[in-house]
């Protein structure tokens, strides 16, 4: 099922159509849940997540804002520190609702592409001897890390530190809106790089296509906790869920394997990019779906680069003065890759 | 389009399939949206939302708690007195995040389905004179009223309340999830019930049908700072909102003239309920499509005739030891009105 | 050590000066105050409290109060609910930062003079049964009780009431501000009539007479997260407290025989007042110092009759339209209570 | 009036004994309050903290964590940025009330001994061009920078502040609680350093000596939000509030030329040291009353000197792994600085 217009959007993987199947199991389930067992498909979908993630169990909320703030005031009191990458999308695009809705207090940690020193860590847990800063209860890692490119956390990383916040009773939350691209780049099953964490956000929306929805999924405590907190934020109260989760189930069941085709086709846009004189891409740093452009070469402010590719029908995203982000997903293929790449070259020319 | 299975659901008007031509349209807008005019369907939507409420400004949010909470954080802040009728829905379905989220002393105030007399609204405003209580800074009203029986607030009443807080500088919200049933009861055009509030809450998913989604109507400035809150709150970051609008605006523009013959159906069904001996409905109290039904004349637990309708198909709420509610809606005909009568009166037999 | 002015000060027992005693321990304690041992007598008046009271450990904190709002934030987080007499002093009088700063969902119940009928405790414990109230974290009460005219709680429904939240793990919170007038009336030693209760506030200022200061008292693992939420409220860091504590630890040691003495005068202006046309007294209710006079019957509003009383040089507190609060004090001879009746016979003539 | 102890209190300027002359005032105030003028005192130094600041209106608090905590709250709502300086006492010894009792968002940005690049405010306040982070309502400095060992803001600096965030309707915020300190050492009148921000925390218990206490100043408005916000925090029931105004009145009008003596005692005693090997004193930096001592070149950690001086019965602050910090105040002479600084010498020899 393709789109009916010849645009090229590389603004955000987070706007592709439900698929066809999709569409079927909705409505297919539409009709036929009852009002006596009509959470089956929700039930369904939460089972698929725990065993794909090795937890114990899972909610379903509208949106991976909304579960990773919750899985913030499920780990944490108000008052308590909680340890984030600095550039992470918690920290950039989540309106700060930890700071406000859950008085959480943020500690921001710049890392490398997501990944902080394990000893900066450390020092900001052990920052509290000298001073009477609020005890740390929480580390929220992202993988993939959106800012840094689509970064994967290497995988031993992620695990050191993991036990290390273990041996110090500090949770570990994975805002793991893109981990299935982090297990294809990896080439490792999502549940290795997920079951070490106290929870895990998942999106059904993006490189899966469903409609919409996350789930947050953690230990069965942790969740009953979280399902009380989501019924006060309004995300809880869903009636018709189970529509939504019959296409969040495909999403988990049928398109994963696809996401390898979104890297693949990144990498191809980056290689051809990259040969633009003024146009800055770190191949080796494309290691998943997202490719971050640096046309400050090319004497251009990125904004007006956006102006530029919007009139020749490319969808990109302004991520700073200098860097464009462009985005891959199962309605790009190779073709529309590399005519974008092309019409880059032409909107700085 | 009907459900596949034998039952009768009287349970909620929640869980309603959306209509064929609410599909087609969600399909059509998932293939046409484009990165450029991608928010197009969703602004539509509210802006046929803002010509039927005659509010300003609006916004689509996922569910009807959450609008209300916003809405109470947008017009108070922390610490401010918020004067709500103690049965009402946001006291008591929807998590009390008005306390722990919104930090809103909530005052509750017995009312007669729904109203509460002007006079111990404007007592509860003065009561701080002899204390330090704090100030009050908004009213909420729930029109229909769901705990009462699908009440319809009547239209004199209402512009009183609201006529006697712009005076004292009170907001008033309007929790109007069912507002298209009071208006159908009223005979009156929904504006005409609305917009003398500062905001209202529209359900998109009850007798509308729509897959999902409420919408919070208001002034231009609160629905910025509403629009604020629902990104920290994870309510604005559902990227394919346009889908889910789509089903909305043919909610709005063609399912409210069907809402009648759900009050007519309640009505047949309460008509014939009220016949059975040791059953208790109070016809003259059945004005939209809820029927309160009492069952503590026939010796029995509403949680026993709950059970017992279940066994025979016929799904129903428990509202109280004594109470059962029926919910009428799109999928229930006349047929099924009667027939669930008929099982109600074999099940206490 | 006398007062200068020929008033009387009936308006609170808030407002009493230091005794000679107090002024001299203040002194000395801030000239030995060492910053190697500066905190011992803030521990002597802990450990005089932990005696006292039964509990095993204590914090000073400048308000009852914030010992109040420390107190519901230790015991239940934001969203859980918190069941208070409807005339508590917690909720008419301290500005509702249980709701602002805490979060905590307050439940008003109407009892008799501060005694809530357990069933009603009970009910509201259980009412979550049909709906997502919150769950029931903390039950405060109040002895004596203020608004109740200095009221007694009988010390069975205090044991009986512990007992039943006991059970069902659901802590009780004492606001003793005036415990020690409750322990004179029974003649009972304080320590049992705290022991059994989760935390308790004793007010050092009040019949007490010391400079300021609330002593919040539980068990040591409460006390630990108090001191944390202290600091954030900016209540612990008071660096002369030693200075505080000396006065207080003699309001504890040596104030309490005088209490029994503002009891007989607060009965014998009663008993005078009684007999006034037009003046509503309940006498079998003056059981402590606060004396309720009910001037409606004088076809006065109570505000009028304060100031005629404030003219005469007679100071009382407006608690009502129709009733003005008396308190008795350290600072009132029997002559002083007697004036007091004939001036207020005087003011009403 | 002299302390009775051999040692030399170096570890903080909060534990000075009032003087006699404060003795004697507050007990008369004790005993000359009335019911009906009780509140003179109270009024006399809120009307001088006005008249100092510049600011139009002031409250009495408990302490400065207080102040300072309620400053952000009457200036900004929950979700709104303040930018403070990292090592900013608000930052580092208040408990971070402002996350989890005002849910505002910390943005922590590093300066030079209390100043923050003008640029870097400003680019911290432009950062939400590309996210969607929270604006910016507040900034906090604080003058003296205790942390940047008593350093005073230049004025030009502070002024330039003010005056570009006056610009973006931008409020700004001063922890004065050492600002007498900064006013001597630029011998400018503390008005001019104070009329123009939005308020300022002024301390009465540290140079000043009085009992306790700090004043918050602002526009009327704001003061009068503050006070609601005091109640709920419960730092505005202390009744006997007169007592420590009238303490606080004299440290206000007769202490603040004591305060030259402090600095050039601390220049004295930094002098002393400075010639001791191993021991790091940046003299050019003693602005104040406070001195840093690096005593990392002994080879001795911090902890282990500040044993050593207990012992030799001289009180120091750790305040870093390398660094003790001391604090010069009415009580220390010039013996007491120089014998100090032998005892320091001998210390880690």
């Amino acid at each position: 099922m393709g789109r009916n217009d010849p645009y090229i959007d590389l603004g955000t993987d987070a706007r592709t159509a439900p698929t066809s199947r999709m569409w079927e199991a909705m409505q297919a389930v539409a009709l036929n849940a009852t009002p006596f067992k009509g959470q089956e498909a929700v039930e369904a979908l939460l089972a698929r997540a725990c065993e794909l993630t090795g937890q114990a169990a899972a909610l379903l909320l509208p949106s991976c804002t909304m579960a990773n703030l919750i899985a913030m005031m499920a780990h944490a009191d108000r008052g308590d520190q909680v340890i984030l990458e600095e550039s992470s999308h918690i920290a950039w695009s989540e309106g700060w609702g930890m700071a406000s809705i859950a008085g959480i207090y943020p500690k921001l940690l710049k890392g490398r592409r997501g990944a902080i020193d394990l000893e900066e860590i450390l020092s900001a847990v052990e920052a509290s001897v000298f001073s009477h800063r609020p005890r740390t209860k929480l580390l929220c890692l992202e993988n993939t890390h959106n800012a840094g490119g689509g970064a994967v956390l290497p995988q031993a990383y992620a695990a050191e530190v993991c036990a290390a916040m273990k041996e110090r009773e500090i949770y570990v939350h994975l805002d793991g809106a893109r981990i299935f691209n982090a297990a294809v780049a990896l080439d490792l099953p999502v549940r290795q790089m997920t079951e070490m964490y106290d929870s895990v956000t998942i999106n059904l929306n993006k490189g899966l296509c469903a409609l919409e929805g996350a789930l947050l999924c953690g230990s069965a405590a942790m969740i009953r906790k979280a399902s009380q907190l989501a019924r006060a934020l309004g995300g809880d109260s869903q009636h018709k869920a189970e529509i939504i989760a019959a296409a969040g189930l495909i999403g988990l069941n049928e398109m994963v394997d696809d996401i390898a085709k979104d890297h693949r086709r990144a990498y191809l846009f980056a290689s051809a990019v990259q040969r633009i004189p003024g146009i800055g891409v770190e191949l080796q740093r494309v290691q998943t779906n997202i490719v971050m452009v640096d046309v400050s070469g090319t004497g251009l402010a990125a904004k007006e680069v956006l102006q530029r590719l919007k009139i020749r029908g490319v969808a990109s995203y302004l991520y700073s003065d200098a860097v464009l982000r462009f985005v891959f997903h199962r309605e790009i293929n190779d073709e529309d890759a590399l005519r974008a790449s092309r019409l880059l070259g032409e909107a700085i020319g």
